[in-house]
């Protein structure tokens, strides 16, 4: 067995208070204690296994080498999907195969396996709750230092997600709002150097001005700006910009030459 | 005095933005600095009892012995409701003396003190606050390894809650739902094994058909399950049962022989 | 070098759905791997400067000396506003120079630096997130034992909130309701002992009775007791103040001699 790896980090959309949350970390615990354990967050949305992928695809490589992350969003726990475990970049992953690890199955010389070495799984197996009964254990004896290729088989064609892309480039581009963050700003999929600051942005019929940081315009004006992604961004600073223009994920979003 | 124990686990109804968990959570750290300490949750709805219990149950004995709970759940804050500690197969509980140890105190052996021994309280003593003032002390003491004896005299006839009971048995049963999760599935009271396939399931005029998993039945259609706590579950898969149905907690559950 | 500090606490306005406060601990564990990170809170109104002020004021010092508080409330990024970094009573602080390092600026001794120093930054300096580049890293520095000045430069005039100041004493006082916790209670400005057992509060039409505990009346009855932070607060036992009285922050309160 490796040295012990960690820490150990959480996301999943089943809320705190009822206990399930205190659950996968009692059983992480207990198979690794000195492990530190790291909440993301377990507010997403129910079932939202874009909005999963998008978090985890934002902090997976900050954590160091060694640091299991633990995703937990399972619309599809009692049908087919497979439990998986994955290495990326000294990180690991284990969470359902249904697309949440779209981003660390980017990184070159990822691989994944399927969950099934009964001696890493818990000992029971409920219908509904493979958060205790697979995923927990399985990232508590990543955390020990099990080497990945003990958990189970390798996984053939892990499920990707296959976000919607942008079309143009840096001289005119046609892209969609993404995700809107919980200050109401509109993430779009339109990569920061595809408009640079001359070019002008729409969203329905209102006009965007490219600015730099929210400092540029006054508080309660709209703009763009390249976000900490470094994609397109409209916000209004101090304000939502979902409220102010009345459009969500999935909006069109343009970039046209400055007239 | 032992060895560190450790970890220690969090869960209250105080919310987080008013900074009362980081309180806590310092008193703790300054008393047993090397000790993990692990958020269950701080969102119950203010003042439930029957749900910290219900949560405690489930995770207590997840984590390791050694390990310490924390649970303020205090509606009686100001009363004479007496302040608690007790210790249960090697983890401990730190609580008010509410309803909320149930699950612990239902443990073999499990043996509680009321928290008076001045040496391990705080130096100060709110009205409002015993949180700070002598429950996150007790924990943190406990914790570096004080002995449960010594923070207080045994206390006496605990409180304990008493759920509601189904009646019948595994050839017919009515039960109630005891608890709604973030999901809107609805927990009965009913052992999964009174209600083995074949038999029926009702709720109000609704008929529900026993599965095995969500994936037995198409999205938006109700099934009942056995859940994680290995209680019989009303659920609609993909979606809401408290929604689909209009019921919640208390709503009556009946199991029928097959016809 | 010191040896290394720690823990680090986090208090953001993020919310935790988006997976920034996952960059955030990234960065730190990236930086001082052994080091505790501790939630405080992350769903503090957005942009609410005096409210992580005052969280921050009741739990900065509850935690041990070599403590590193990160606080990101920053409605002011992308404007001129400074990040800082202050030491006090051997406790630190990682925010933006906008006012809620007030607290901890009141402790004697404290000194801030500004956080210019690259060598202590992130790699990149977006426009919109300087929690991950600039304050999670400086967090992190300081957890492995970076000295404060190494930082940067002195920061002369930090940014004080003031908040607003009661009139009278204990013969008689006005003041306001500074805040609404989670249970409606309304805390004061008014030191407890402006308003010892005897005096009479009112609020609006309504006369409050001074009691000692919420035990003191029947449920669902008004009192004002002197709370945790040892101010005035108004509450209703096992209810919520602001929704009987009608009233929020900022409402006026009068405690008059006893008739």
């Amino acid at each position: 067995m490796n040295p012990p790896r960690g820490p150990v980090t959480l996301l999943t959309d089943f809320g705190t208070r009822d206990g399930w949350v205190g659950v996968m970390k009692g059983s992480v615990a207990s198979l690794a204690p000195s492990v530190p354990l790291h909440d993301v967050a377990h507010d997403l949305p129910q079932g939202d296994i874009a909005g999963a992928a998008r978090a985890l695809g934002r902090y997976w490589d900050r954590f160091p080498p060694g640091t299991v992350h633990l995703v937990v969003v399972d619309p599809g726990v009692g049908t087919e999907r497979r439990p998986a475990a994955l290495e990326a970049a000294g990180r690991f992953l284990v969470a359902p195969d249904n697309g949440v690890g779209t981003p660390m199955l980017a990184a070159p010389g990822s691989r994944a396996v399927i969950l099934e070495n009964p001696a890493f799984l818990g000992a029971g197996r409920s219908a509904t709750f493979h958060g205790r009964d697979i995923f927990a254990p399985a990232a508590g004896h990543l955390a020990r230092g099990v080497p990945l290729d003990e958990l189970g088989p390798p996984l053939a064609g892990p499920v990707r997600l296959e976000p919607p892309l942008p079309s143009g480039g840096p001289g005119g581009a046609r892209g969609t709002v993404v995700s809107v963050d919980r200050f109401g700003n509109l993430a779009t999929n339109l990569p920061g150097e595809w408009a640079p600051p001359g070019m002008r942005i729409r969203v329905g019929s209102r006009w965007i001005p490219r600015g730099t940081t929210y400092g540029d315009v006054e508080r309660g004006a709209l703009l763009a700006v390249v976000n900490s992604d470094g994609m397109l961004e409209v916000a209004v600073r101090d304000g939502s910009a979902t409220q102010v223009l009345g459009v969500g994920e999935g909006a069109p979003v343009e970039v046209v030459s400055g007239g």
